[in-house]
């Protein structure tokens, strides 16, 4: 394991780099932190390098490219006010979009420009503990490798396919083929979640925080539901509304069973 | 209305001060900031004194005590990073326990041990949107008057009584001696909450989103019911378990009706 001594080693600035997004695409890489993070790493060949800090003393993946520093130097590339001292940069992942399509009875959730970067962490988390099948974000949506995301995932971006850069046209479209229902919550839905087929094949569509989804989109789904809202609040958190669905459809399954 | 100019002037120093729960606890006062948040106070003598900045140019509750200043200074009092330009500063809310139970078929949510700002936040704001009778808060639960939940809550702090400083282990007795159904989500738990009779006057209990609930608490609930996770998490986000079970009790009041 090679000691890093200085911020102006290579590795190291290229490591501050990736925190943005721009660098992120540039390279393919990206940071992930954390001892329970790191060890949720599938394939070792995904791991570009790996930095530890000197007091860290927890599990280290077996990787050819490790590198030392100091705890100081560890605090200027963490993203986190506590850093537990590990981090690996990592090439982003890839899945084909055609074996989405070959789930039996899918369930996906589709997410059109949200800007919170906890908030897709949570859905996605969410989407993992449900046993969806997978997330697709537009292109509008806060960047997947955004470190407050892939740290609100508590690991689940590795346990499901998620595909970024979407046209959420094309894949409707893609659904409508594949007799995938369409389902959004809007708040010009007539029926309830509760009364809609989140049994069968569904693609659930959830939109931007503020703003919701485009007419666009709402125009294409199949059906748009409404979440009740008994109380005075006007509207809820994207991550609930999304939980609220995904967790509909979990229930239905069940009791299909 | 008044313009102050300067950090040193006591009414600027007092509000800087907010920022602490301590100097919440000893004055009885809060910050609200935002056009809507501020906009949502119902009772105007619930409000100390306002302060806005030069650009504002929205709504101002009538009030005597109102204060202009610099947008430089503004954002010193400000915790966001693009102030909306107003801010209340407002005594706490205060709500009578006797009267959560006088509902009729209550829903109630109590909060053991929450830590998360966002969390606490967005559970309340679910609890609204459902029409919650009541969210009860244990002592050890972050403060409802940080500025980073009174934001996340988007108004609903106002919406429903909250109750703060709780036992958890009184108002769970005080629930079984009115007949209302204790439940809590844990992976000790053997049932669905499909299948828990949440139409019923019912208490969904929340731990704390590293250990969950204690295990006296635990102990106590009538029912621990486990959320399904057929996917590869191994847990969820706290705000997210309350909106399943929250919403659960929802579903099943409707099709009660």
């Amino acid at each position: 394991m090679k000691y890093l001594e200085s911020l102006r080693n290579k590795t190291i600035k290229d490591t501050i780099a990736l925190s943005t997004k721009k660098e992120r695409d540039k390279t393919g890489l990206f940071v992930l932190e954390g001892e329970r993070l790191v060890s949720e790493i599938d394939d070792p060949d995904s791991i570009e390098y790996i930095i530890v800090s000197e007091s860290y003393d927890g599990e280290i993946p077996n990787t050819k490219n490790a590198y030392l520093v100091s705890d100081e130097l560890f605090a200027h590339l963490s993203d986190t006010v506590h850093p537990q001292g590990i981090l690996a940069v990592c090439h982003k992942l890839k899945y084909n979009i055609d074996t989405a399509f070959l789930s039996q009875n899918p369930l996906f959730v589709i997410l059109e420009n949200l800007q919170d970067p906890g908030n897709l962490g949570t859905i996605i988390r969410t989407a993992d503990a449900a046993g969806a099948d997978a997330v697709f974000l537009s292109k509008g949506t806060v960047d997947l490798y955004n470190p407050k995301v892939v740290r609100s995932t508590m690991g689940s971006l590795f346990h499901l396919p998620i595909y970024t850069g979407i046209d959420v046209a094309e894949i409707i479209y893609e659904c409508k083929k594949h007799n995938i229902y369409t389902l959004a919550a809007h708040l010009a839905g007539v029926g309830t979640p509760y009364a809609a087929k989140l049994y069968a094949p569904s693609a659930i569509l959830i939109g931007n925080e503020a703003s919701g989804l485009t007419p666009e989109t709402a125009t294409m789904a199949d059906e748009l539901v409404r979440i009740p809202m008994p109380g005075k609040a006007e509207s809820m958190n994207a991550s609930v509304a999304a939980a609220i669905l995904i967790y509909e459809a979990v229930r239905q399954r069940l009791s299909e069973v």
